[in-house]
């Protein structure tokens, strides 16, 4: 079932907040709107990683070695499937020098306190 | 919600089919038994691929160009959401002289003609 326009522009604010605030701003606060606290990333070149503060720690870490200075995310699809969202998209990573890497993903949203966050996080690089 | 033990063992038997079959048996056609018809890939060093003839065609590809000898699939767990099973996973891929890989991955299920099968396919590499 396709997700509504209102789930839709909620899921957006989402993932500008995760690329404007956390990654290009270095608010690792903010996790806490993007993370359902039991969520689990499971980054490339790393083992799966579950709960919410080892995920920041996680982020906190990557942003820094790879000096990230910004990240924008697309929605290729979501839908509803009963209580999460499954959504595939696209980011683009704006690392230092000009230089960029396209990165797609798969995310399984899941709301808490009626809010829509991601509680399975999957991403890889294009090249 | 936690899918039943039926579930489970037809899981089991679609993972395993995938492991033995496709990729030590070398048997490609056997993934219309894996995938649904209009499923998306979304593999490491690749864009997203829809639809099962095209996912054929990167598995031959793959299987060929990495040489893998046998692959093995493990459940961490699956949850059912609506129609749709989301399962996290990790695999071996075994490679020629005695190499391997570790691999994890999130799969979303949907039921095709009764059986279930893979919908929504990403992975990655731990190291």
């Amino acid at each position: 079932m396709p997700v509504s326009d209102s789930i839709q522009a909620e899921m957006q604010k989402v993932n500008a907040l995760f690329g404007e605030t956390v990654v290009k701003g270095r608010n690792f606060a903010a996790l806490d709107q993007v993370y359902t606290v039991d969520a689990r990333i499971l980054p490339p070149g790393a083992d799966l990683i579950e709960g919410r503060e080892k995920i920041k720690d996680f982020w906190k870490g990557a942003v820094a070695g790879m000096n990230v200075q910004d990240a924008r995310l697309v929605s290729v699809n979501a839908h509803l499937a009963g209580d999460s969202i499954i959504e595939v998209g696209r980011a683009k990573l704006f690392l230092p020098e000009g230089q960029s890497a396209e990165v797609k993903y798969v995310v399984e949203w899941k709301q808490e306190g009626g809010a829509w966050k991601w509680h399975t996080d999957i991403w890889n690089m294009n090249a």
